[in-house]
């Protein structure tokens, strides 16, 4: 083996070492600081109106599902679609609306929790004149988490 | 079989078959108003001062983690503890501390996110002169999500 060679093995071994200790050394708490999560717009094949999704935290290897704010301006919703393993809405603030298909919408406010059960096709949504701020807390099944579907109409929101 | 006892029987299989078409019929969103789940005091043994915990949800059959705000007024904190599967720390309110077992407290503020490993040794509360509130979302494994240990003294309360 010439010196290069044993140059870039020992490198290498070195970075395994490093890894390994890195693997095996206990995690304690993580504390992430306000301001290093990105907001992010809510993509236009999945909403109507202007929507922003702030993340909070992921789910991981204990807790199966992962949590964000999501705040509708007036009159903005998601889409249609499902949850494999299902979500629960915290309405944090404002009003908005809800609805299960086949059922008529609902008026959700600041303090109201929803449960909606995996494969339930659903949307949520802010009232037309008030914004509203849900925390959104969503199950992952196999990394997956969401099965989008069909714009909601004006009419179907406009319904009651 | 009397007149009676055939009613009984009657209203006892209709009960029976209400039961089950209940079990049977697909669960779908639920809404849960505000002011439908009651503000709970943060008992003496596992706290410090004044802590109130206001339930949101529920770890269930699909999501694996509860949900509820837990409000510490100035100088209130929780005792040393551990959670089977974790837990997250939204802080949604006011400034706060947390403090891992042989780490230096931590001051955290609105928007902060902790995470806190399974098994890590560990307290929360506010500031010795600011209320702080966060959503705590508990990871649950067998029905457990905290293991309760010895009070936080001032004096580890008071070091930084």
């Amino acid at each position: 083996m010439n010196r290069i060679s044993c140059t870039l093995v020992s490198v290498l071994l070195a970075l395994a070492v490093v890894k390994a200790s890195q693997a095996s050394e206990p995690a304690g708490q993580q504390v992430t600081a306000a301001g290093m999560q990105s907001s992010a717009v809510g993509p236009a094949d999945f909403f109507t109106g202007r929507v922003r999704v702030d993340p909070l935290y992921s789910a991981n290897q204990n807790i199966n599902a992962s949590g964000a704010y999501v705040t509708f301006e007036p009159g903005a919703r998601s889409a249609w679609h499902t949850h494999p393993e299902g979500q629960y809405l915290v309405v944090v603030a404002g009003v908005g609306r809800t609805q299960e298909w086949g059922k008529p919408v609902q008026e959700i406010k600041a303090g109201d929790v929803v449960w909606c059960p995996p494969g339930v096709k659903h949307w949520h949504g802010a009232a037309s004149n008030v914004a509203m701020t849900h925390l959104a807390v969503t199950g992952t099944k196999e990394g997956k988490n969401v099965q989008w579907m069909e714009k909601v109409s004006d009419e179907q929101y406009a319904s009651r």
